[in-house]
């Protein structure tokens, strides 16, 4: 990223509008105004052949008889127009532009687009656009759009795909008291994407916390590096995820995606906070700008009323912060601030006969408290006390704290005193919410930002022994025969190649040959089916379990023949696989995917009723941590059973996070080569013995 | 009910406040000043025998001084001196006691409590409270409490168990615009209950929709019953439902409920609809407040912005009314409404152009439209469009339909403008949101209150064949020996006097016996050992399935009465079950528990990993239709299984459902002796061949 120029871009010292008019109710006209309305202390030079000033600033007949120096360039003239003054602005010496104008990609015309971004590139010019309401900076006083004013101010920034919403967004900002330093509409992203957005937000002091609404990212990999790499929270709100909207999918890994579970792992990997919806963007996006993370597990409630109390506990619960009872030390000091009928457990409750001085003495005792990590205060207005001097009561107990490192959110239940006590609370750097779970879900918001961070350090997996020309000469060999599916035997020995563990097996030709590979390899043995054209090798009757001795080896070796024959009568049989009859053991499911937006994409699922019955799959996008390996197995719901349940012992952990990250590795390594694959099964055994891929097949790009 | 008492109690034409004083801050002081200030009409008599006058009003010594007719009395008095106050209160011929006063049953002062309700009750008197705010009507401008003011008007009315919330909610219906009509505040629920209040609320004629803070029924069935027959949509927000709140419970199936689940049960039978939180329980009071059920799932939404129709699209299949596209016809008239750009599929988009004209027509057209069930209407707000227009448009249109029998939620995304056009809306009927997922909540409370109706509907379950008797007999002779278990072979046949199908079994005292019966009953068999002491037969050793042969019963009779004896060397061995080895079927599990709360209430799951390791179960109040049964079948995880999956077919659901209801009758009927039971594993077969209990456990209650 250009800094310079991007800081050109969206927080310009001067601007051009190109396609400014004289006509009120134009969008020309309507960005002239809102700069001088907006207080924009930049040079404004509008753009129009036909005026000798727009609302009583000079205009200039092209961008290049402007005599100053231009940050940005805010167009608004036509679409046909569009190219051809990005070339003006090119030899100008302008950093950006800022396109409003719509008529291009969203209606067909990317060509034109692409062309579009590829002059602007050409002069070492950014593209914000096209088809975007523009650009509003509280901290510049910067309003570039045809959105009617600045925001509310806040220390959050939003970037959204959607003009309306941003629009609708900006006038609400004032209703919710929530504020945002900038919002930046991108549009069609035909250059400047959220990636971009992201790293340059990251950098600016102005921005606390960056929000995003997104229909869908366009560099997938790239935001998930970038948002990795930010040292602000980030979080976004993805529209889009039900079914209805989702686009049908071919593949079985690709059928168990779906939008929703793909950009949750994303968001997961990135370190992006999830909002649920609009308003928990804002909730959420209050928090994330103005409170640090939650290191720990341990939250305390402080309440003065039960009912709000019991509805946090339960909340909590809920936003996956469960409450546990605050230790005996911190039971027995605050005991001291409450009548005898309160409760020091937790939730702390301090009565309805709580004042200012018990809530500032509760909060500052809690926050300093080495067991505490991190604070809600509840607050029921009674008549008995004042909203505002509890707020600042609690205000202060915070800052003579001297803490800064934990989180604290309140909620206030009441009405007009209320409503201002909590402004004042906002206005003072504590977020503040209307009801108990608002006040909870927001602090579970900054617990999970700490928890994403931890979950991306590096951990340096070390990839030993992999052995990738071993597996292209693999696929070489598949590719020469004509064929985009190799059998299992060539799949497992792509595997291999990853130093994944597959059951030992061999092609045999002949009856005979069976009978003498099955003695070689031991019985019991497995057979299947060896050809291209049967991929579902079950459905085909061409796979036989168990079996004991020569006389079944060779009957089972006719048997599936004539199956496989039954099945499909021109399939091209390379042989019998004649394979080691790995042991019992919990079956899990690796697969994959090229997904459109983030690339390889590993899918990871407990095998049987847990995937074909309840969907039970979880997905990262290649490559991963082995922390983010662990968690997957954590998060489906089957994750009991990996760990052990009937009194059986505790699976291989450690062997199935590793494998699981080699599984991302090789996908990620062949990604040029492969489309989709799958291990099904793969045998995970006790604690200490490893697993096995009883099956595996994998796909290649059509080339 | 007595509807001149409760009218009496809750809507007074006269209120006696005994306790009144003169000392402002004092809550005998501050009903009195809110009477007035909320310009009540009827009579206001305050009882202090200290003062001649509280207020400007005529104060009398005792209620008996007073001469006209006394409806209710309001208590303010110290607790000590209730009991003596209620006596007078019965003397005069007072209707009924609201007892403010605290100190009483949740200090331990439960004795107290109960004499006052049992005195109150000697006069035919009703007592709400005690520990309690009051009772507050705008229709009657009655402020009969110490909260400040009445509420926001509105037609829901509240019933709330906590004071402090019901304070802190009052204020809050100004800022939220979401208004009530009665609040009344029921404490300790020593006599006047959740019951009562649902009954009556449901008479009066102010009220259009019931909501419930609930922190515990007091009796839950009897709210299922009045609930079940109330003719106006209900409302619960139900706290206290984390983990970290309930109650350990001890047996299995109490292990696998929780508040959580049974209130949800019990919510689902008695029709009454969930909130998830405060705000929800605002958002949803208000669209049943205002909007007629919603009774199919074709849900049409109408906006003028791509964004916020996405993100309605999600939210309503996260609801449970995932959008269908609009038939031809629909799309064809809708096409009319919007530029070439929108687009008329579902959600219709009538883009950022749309004004009143295109709002109105798109309305008009759709809610009369025999397709749509229902509607919501988006708007997001330009600065092209007046949303106050919009709304009148939007208001004009249903209007103008005729339509009264389909809902309509709205949501504007927007600043000032748009929100007071949503109150005009909310005051003109339609439920207006700040977000595009809550008129999507909001419209979904529409469907579940139509939903719940429908499987409410009573289906005349015919329980022909039932032999109580004969289920009273075999656990009478268990009572006689001292047993409050019975043996597997007793617990079928209680079952069996239920006509629920069990395997076959008969008990061998001895080898040879054994060996006979196994003969009679046909090979293969399953053993099991036979003791009151050893009821996890399966951790004794004491069950062996599939003996083959004679020889095999011998062996195995032998091993497990020496695997009872190391289990358990003092156990009382009957002696050995010889049982009909079920066909291989689908296991579920039934099991039931006395809830402290609702009484008998049964449980329903698969086997196997579902319940041990997903705690994939389902509850309800017994007794229940057959439309709940299957909603049970329906409402598990596991629920493709029962619909057959990997090419089975389907389980046999009616006989399934058939017998899930019989089990509940019979652990209804047998409430005064069973304290739980299951039955676990019962086989399923496919369509048509029924089931059968394999193993069945009953626990008497201890007398």
């Amino acid at each position: 990223m250009d800094l310079k120029v991007m800081n050109g871009l969206l927080t310009p010292k001067s601007v051009a509008i190109i396609g400014a008019s004289s006509t009120p109710g134009k969008i020309g006209h309507t960005v002239v105004k809102n700069l001088i309305e907006s207080k924009y202390a930049g040079k404004i030079y509008p753009v129009n052949p036909k005026a000798d000033d727009i609302l009583g600033i000079k205009c200039y007949p092209t961008v290049t008889d402007i005599p100053g120096e231009v940050d940005a360039a805010i167009m608004t003239l036509p679409a046909k127009f569009v190219l051809e003054s990005v070339k003006e602005c090119g030899e100008k010496g302008v950093k950006g532009a800022i396109i409003i104008t719509s008529g291009f990609s969203e209606v067909g015309e990317k060509a034109l687009e692409e062309e579009i971004v590829k002059t602007a590139h050409s002069y070492g010019m950014r593209v914000l656009g096209p088809n975007i309401v523009g650009v509003l900076s509280n901290s510049d006083q910067f309003n570039g759009s045809f959105a009617p004013f600045l925001p509310l101010k806040g220390s959050g920034s939003l970037v959204s795909q959607s003009g309306a919403l941003l629009i609708g967004i900006d006038a609400s900002t004032y209703m919710r008291g929530v504020g945002f330093d900038k919002l930046i509409s991108i549009g069609n992203m035909s250059d400047v994407s959220f990636a971009d957005t992201i790293e340059w937000l990251d950098q600016d002091e102005k921005t606390k916390c960056i929000s995003l609404y997104i229909e869908g990212f366009k560099q997938g990999r790239k935001v998930i590096e970038v948002s990795q790499k930010a040292r602000k929270p980030i979080i976004g709100l993805k529209s889009g995820i039900s079914a209805h909207g989702a686009a049908a999918a071919a593949s079985h890994t690709g059928s168990l995606a779906g939008a929703a579970k793909i950009y949750d792992a994303a968001f997961k990997q990135a370190g992006i906070i999830w909002a649920d919806d609009l308003n928990n963007l804002f909730d959420r996006t209050l928090a994330l700008s103005l409170q640090p993370p939650m290191k720990g597990d341990n939250l305390l409630i402080i309440t003065n009323g039960g009912g709000v109390g019991v509805l946090a506990t339960d909340s909590a619960e809920k936003f996956g912060i469960p409450l546990k009872f605050a230790p005996d030390d911190v039971q027995t000091e605050l005991k001291k601030h409450m009548p005898e009928f309160g409760s020091a457990k937790n939730p702390v409750d301090l009565t309805g006969m709580a004042g200012t001085e018990w809530y500032g003495d509760s909060v500052k005792f809690a926050i300093q408290h080495p067991w505490v990590d991190g604070l809600v205060v509840l607050y029921c207005e009674t008549a008995m006390t004042d909203p505002l001097e509890i707020a600042k009561g609690i205000h202060n107990a915070v800052k003579e704290s001297g803490v800064t490192d934990k989180p604290v959110t309140v909620s206030y239940v009441g009405g007009e005193k209320s409503e201002k006590a909590m402004k004042w609370l906002v206005e003072n750097g504590i977020p503040a919410y209307s009801a108990p779970d608002l006040a909870i879900n927001a602090i579970a918001a900054l617990r999970e930002y700490a928890l994403n961070k931890e979950n991306n350090q590096d951990d340096h997996l070390d990839f030993q022994g992999v052995d990738k020309q071993k597996a292209l000469a693999v696929i070489e060999k598949a590719r020469q025969d004509g064929r985009d599916a190799l059998t299992e035997i060539e799949a497992k020995q792509v595997f291999e190649a990853y130093q994944l563990p597959v059951t030992h097996s061999r092609v045999a030709k002949s009856e005979d040959e069976a009978v003498k590979l099955a003695a070689e390899i031991g019985y019991p043995v497995v057979m299947k089916i060896v050809s291209p054209q049967i991929l579902h090798k079950s459905d085909a009757g061409g796979v036989k379990v168990n079996i004991k001795d020569e006389a079944g080896v060779r009957t089972t070796y006719n048997t599936i023949l004539q199956n496989a024959k039954a099945y499909k009568a021109d399939a091209n049989i390379h042989g019998i696989l004649v394979q080691e009859m790995a042991p019992l053991g919990t079956e899990v499911i690796l697969g994959s995917v090229n997904d459109a937006t983030f690339g390889p994409t590993v899918m990871f699922g407990l095998g049987g009723i847990f995937v074909e019955v309840l969907k039970d799959v979880t997905f990262r996008v290649a490559p991963f941590s082995k922390k983010q390996a662990l968690e997957m197995m954590a998060e489906i719901k089957g994750a009991p059973i990996l760990r052990g349940v009937r009194g059986e012992l505790p699976r291989d952990m450690d062997a199935l996070a590793d494998a699981i990250c080699r599984y991302a590795h090789m996908v990620l390594d062949l990604a040029d080569e492969v489309s989709e694959s799958d291990a099904n099964p793969v045998l995970v055994y006790e604690n200490g013995k490893g697993l096995k891929v009883v099956d595996a097949r994998i796909i290649l790009k059509k080339k």
